[in-house]
C-alpha cells in the first residue's frame, strides 16, 4: 500500500521486526494505524535467509509478509494455512530435504517465485516489493539490507548456520556467541533510510534482540539513521516476567552476556539520551518493579499487558506503543 | 541398474529416445532385455530442456525416467501419476507459470532436486546419474549431452522456443524450421559414445525424427559413433500409415522437406550401406507396400505390428526390433 500523505492524518510508522512475534504485533499496528490513517513501514530482518536446495528462503519476509496478509497458520505460528508437503515428500525421496526445516507447498510457491525474480537480476529490495502486491497488505514491506548476510551461531565445538541452530537444534546448544559474516559492507536497503527519516514514531517489535533485531542495527547506518531521527523511538520487551514469549532470546542474550530482563534489553538498545537508541520502553505489568531501573537508563518506561493472546489485545498493545511516542 | 556382464548374457543395446513414444517403446524393450539377460542404455534427448522459473526442466529425460519407473501418468502419456498442481497454482497468484506449461506437484520435486545438483556443480551427466538411482529402472538413462542446447522453431513472423510451439501452439503454428544454436560446439555426455561402441544393437526409438532423435545425431561424434559401431542398427518409424502415431511429426518433417511416410524417414536417416545410420527398418502392416521403396535405400525392411497399444505389443514390437539385428 504505497503512502499518500494527502488523505493520511496519522502517524508516519516504521516497525523493526523478525519474524513470529513481529509478525504479530505487525498486525496490531497495522490494524490501528489503518484505522487512524496512519501508515506502517515494517523493516524486516533478513539475516536468517538462506538458500535451500538452490532456492531463497526468507523466513522472517514471509512470516511478516503471510501475517499481514491473514495467510499465515495460527495455529504453529507460522507458514501458510491450510499448508501441505507433497513436493517436500518427493525431495526427501530424492535424498533432499532436511527433515527438521520445512518446506510446505503454498510456501514453496514463494520460495520460487522469488528464486526466479532474483536469478532474473531483481535485487532483494525488488523482490520484496512484488510479495507486497499480491495481497492488500495496510503496510510496506522492506528487507534491511539486499546483501546477503548470514547468521552464524559459534559453538564450543564449531560453528553452524543459525537456521540449523535455530529449528534443528531448538537453540538446545549453548551457544557462544553470533556472527554476522560481511554485515560491515552491507548496505541498508532502498527506501530503508528514508522511511527511519520520514518516520513520526520508530517502533523496535519484541523481537529476538540479538538474532532479529541485532541484525538490523548491524547494517551501518540504520541505527545511526534511528538516533538522527525525528521520530520518537519505542521498543516493546520482548521478555515478560524474566522470560522469552515465544523463542529462544534467553539462550541468546545469554551468549551475549545480557540479562534475561525486560531491563536488560533496555540497556542492549540503550537510551536514547545516552548515544542509545530508546525514547520509551513497554515492560510488562509482571515487570512492573522494573521501572525505575528502567527509568535510570534514561528510557522512559511504560508499564502494560504485553501478552498478544488475540488480536485485540495486540491492537491494544500496539496503541500503547504509539501513546508512549506522544510528546510529553 | 549397473552393467554386470558376468551375469549377462543377453545383448548390450543402446536406445535413441525422445520422450512420449521413446519412454513407452523403451519400457518394452527394458521388459525383454531383462528377461533376456541384457542391459539397456537409454541416451535421451535433451535439447528441449529449458529454465521454467529458475528451475531446470528436461521433459524427455523425466518420461523416460517416469516411463521406466512405472510412474508416468499412463492416461495423460506424461508426467507422474496421482499429480497435483498447488505450487503451480500458487506461481500463477504471483504472476509466473504459464498456463500452458504444467509443473506439477511430484514434477517440481524432480526439478528442485535437478536445479539443486546443478547449482551444487554437478554436471547433467552426474544429474542424470542421481535420476537413475531413485528407482529400479532395468536400464541407463544417459543425457545425450551435458552442453545446454536449445531447440528454437522458425516461424514466418519470428523465432520462438520450441516448448512454446510444442506446448503452447500444439505445433499449429507451421514452422519453416528448426534450429539448435550451437549443437555444433557441443560434447557427448560421458558414457555416451562408450555405450554405443560395446553395444550390440543400437536402436533409434519411435520418436520424433527431427526434434527428438535428430538433435542426439546432430552432437557432433554421435552419428559417425554409430556408423563406426560393431552393432547392428535398427530403427522403428513413428509414421503409420503416413501419419505420426502421437505427436507433430508430420508438421515437423514438412518444414525439413521429408516426406511424412515410413520411407521419408528411413530416408531421413539413410542406410548405413550408403553412409546413413540404418541397417534395418521396422515399419507398419499399414505400410507393407513401401517395403520395397525402403529396400531401395539399401536398408532391410521389417513388416510387423507398430502400435504400442499395450505393455505386451510393445514387448513384441521391442522383440521385433532386436530379430532384426540377428545378423542374416
Amino acid at each position: 500500500m504505497q503512502d499518500d500523505r494527502s488523505s493520511l492524518d496519522g502517524p508516519r510508522v516504521v516497525l523493526l521486526a523478525g519474524g513470529a512475534g513481529g509478525s504479530t504485533f505487525a498486525v496490531g499496528l497495522r490494524d490501528v494505524l489503518v484505522a487512524a490513517g496512519g501508515s506502517l513501514t515494517v523493516i524486516c530482518n533478513t539475516a536468517d535467509d538462506l538458500w535451500v536446495h538452490a532456492l531463497r528462503v526468507q523466513p522472517d519476509v514471509d512470516s511478516m509478509l503471510y501475517g499481514l496478509a491473514g495467510v499465515k497458520d495460527a495455529e504453529r505460528g507460522w507458514g501458510r494455512a491450510g499448508e501441505s508437503e507433497r513436493v517436500s515428500h518427493e525431495l526427501r525421496e530424492w535424498g533432499l530435504g532436511w527433515d527438521w526445516f520445512a518446506l510446505g507447498d503454498l510456501d514453496l510457491g514463494t520460495h520460487i517465485a522469488r528464486t526466479s525474480w532474483l536469478r532474473d537480476g531483481d535485487g532483494v529490495g525488488a523482490v520484496v516489493e512484488r510479495l507486497n502486491r499480491r495481497w492488500e497488505l495496510g503496510a510496506t514491506l522492506l528487507p534491511m539490507t539486499e546483501d546477503e548476510v548470514d547468521t552464524f551461531v559459534e559453538l564450543d565445538d564449531g560453528t553452524i548456520h543459525f537456521q540449523e541452530w535455530w529449528t534443528r537444534h531448538r537453540a538446545k546448544r549453548e551457544p557462544r556467541g553470533f556472527a554476522n559474516p560481511g554485515i560491515e559492507s552491507a548496505r541498508p536497503a532502498p527506501g530503508v533510510l528514508e522511511a527511519i527519516a520520514e518516520a513520526d514514531v520508530v517502533v523496535l517489535a519484541p523481537s529476538n534482540p540479538v538474532v532479529s533485531i541485532g541484525p538490523i542495527l548491524g547494517i551501518p547506518g540504520i541505527a545511526p539513521a534511528i538516533r538522527a531521527a525525528k521520530a520518537h523511538v519505542v521498543g516493546v520487551s520482548p521478555i515478560i516476567g524474566g522470560s522469552p514469549v515465544r523463542g529462544m532470546a534467553d539462550v541468546c542474550l545469554r551468549a551475549v552476556g545480557v540479562e534475561c530482563s525486560a531491563t536488560g534489553v533496555a540497556g542492549l538498545y540503550g537510551a536514547r539520551a545516552a548515544g542509545g537508541l530508546l525514547d520509551a520502553w513497554l515492560i510488562a505489568e509482571e515487570d512492573a518493579a522494573e521501572a525505575s531501573r528502567v527509568a535510570e537508563l534514561g528510557i522512559h518506561p511504560v508499564v502494560t499487558p504485553l501478552w498478544m493472546k488475540d488480536v485485540a489485545l495486540t491492537r491494544t498493545l500496539a496503541a500503547d506503543a504509539l501513546a508512549a511516542a506522544v510528546p510529553r
